[in-house]
């Protein structure tokens, strides 16, 4: 977990400008809005092929190849940045479909043996390369601690009993799933497992609960069902938090569940306030479960 | 595990004609040429909505509706039918959708709960509920030993040592989730988790990953991965045994994977050979995997 300071404030806002390394989705503007609103200065290396352009646009920026690693930390040691966040997705590419820098070419048997693990593997690889580079890697949520869901019901709605077993079985299955390195998110519907995310991403499982319902082969009725995220245990909380955000409230409401719940502070949106509307306005609930089960 | 006498006979073929309650697919009408093929008559109760008319009609039947219990029961008694073999698909229904007869409506409540757990909470609820009737339920491996697919590769390839690896992780996820009442089915490719099944079966999975490679997002060869099948731990066998076929090689070759896994007497198909010729054609593996890890 990341450490906060009490009233839940940055940690370290002091030393120099913030090196934000920038994959796809709006998180990446949310979280340099964040720091640049507390008057630190940031500079984002957008990736290319996933960041989107128009995000980036209003702060210094130097767009980079996902490969281009050793160019990265040149470029940051350059603009005076010592501490890097990663944010944003970044869809696992092939290592043949990186195009890694001449620097970079030396570390290559290293990121190669990387991808043969799982995405948690990956990742806390590619931030010892970072650390041993003399560069600080924070999480998101520790820079801009906004972006973490808090506990509770967040909208007008809240779950029922039902959707409260549901979420406890749901959270237990991404435990269980721990040790695989699987995705962080399952679908639970009274009791019952529906869909459990790997490689295919949130939004694709649940387009697969509104097929699986429209074939009338989930057999429950409507707003039943509960979308349950949770980073897994033992995970490097400064990557790859799960998120969630307003696509995914469209992408609950037409697979018909009642609600999505997060682990409370253990998963992240770029548009909370957005996000709890647009569940408000579908009457779905938003709910951030504690770890420790209770509500 | 069943009972098997010594050389994979039958443990009982004695005790009267078997009622063969058949669901979706082949494997109904593989079990009972298998048990008919040895002499013993077999009278087959399709499940309307479910079972292939053409299969059956070979033999003596009666359809019966999903929630018709107690008539089923009737039936197989007048048949002088005292042990019972439930085969092939049946999806989930909604327990609206059952039209349950004059004496299944006061074993309703009972049905209802059991509707409330995962498949195998309903499955082996529904057995009792035949045991108390005073019938004995079999596993369609104990009355046809021949659709059990045996341990070792069964066409002319076998996997590599990757493909080994991969399946060793396979078969400890399915156990890992054991207790989640999940899907029998996993998709690994080089160490890494790209589809767990729940709801959607094993078809919708291969899809699956056949879409996720189209779209680039797996980078990975082709011919890497494995379709990785087992039965849950502490499942009960007689119900549900997860099953392949030829049309499991199709969706293996699409989804460009090296070949599928199973237990070893873990899985069944109705048409081994004709699936492992399909594998052959495609270049493609069938290996039983024995659960200590040994092959």
């Amino acid at each position: 977990m990341a450490v906060l300071e009490e009233g839940g404030k940055p940690s370290d806002q002091g030393s120099g400008p913030l090196a934000i390394i920038c994959g796809g989705g709006s998180l990446p503007l949310a979280v340099a809005d964040a720091v640049a609103g507390r008057g630190r200065r940031v500079v984002l290396f957008p990736v290319r092929g996933w960041a989107d352009p128009a995000a980036i646009a209003h702060y210094p920026h130097h767009w980079i190849g996902l490969a281009q690693i050793v160019r990265l930390q040149r470029l940051a040691r350059r603009e005076g940045c010592r501490e890097l966040v990663f944010i944003g997705a970044v869809l696992r590419p092939s290592p043949r479909q990186l195009r890694p820098d001449l620097g970079t070419l030396r570390l290559l048997p290293r990121i190669v043996r990387l991808f043969l693990g799982g995405d948690d593997h990956l990742l806390t690889g590619l931030g010892r390369l970072f650390e041993e580079a003399g560069f600080r890697l924070l999480g998101a949520h520790e820079v801009a601690p906004e972006i973490l869901v808090p506990a509770g019901a967040l909208g007008r709605r809240g779950p029922s009993p039902r959707d409260l077993a549901d979420i406890a079985r749901g959270l237990s299955l991404i435990s269980a799933m721990g040790p695989f390195d699987i995705g962080q998110a399952v679908v639970i519907a009274d009791n019952r497992v529906l869909a459990v995310e790997a490689a295919e991403g949130t939004d694709h499982m649940l387009a697969r609960v509104a097929e699986l319902r429209r074939e009338g082969r989930i057999g429950l009725p409507k707003k039943v069902g509960v979308l349950v995220k949770a980073p897994k245990p033992g995970q490097d909380r400064r990557f790859d938090l799960p998120s969630i955000g307003v696509r995914t409230v469209a992408g609950v409401a037409t697979a018909g569940l009642a609600g999505i719940a997060v682990e409370a502070e253990g998963a992240i949106a770029a548009d909370l306030q957005d996000t709890i509307r647009a569940a408000d306005a579908a009457g779905l609930f938003v709910f951030g479960a504690r770890a420790d089960g209770s509500s």
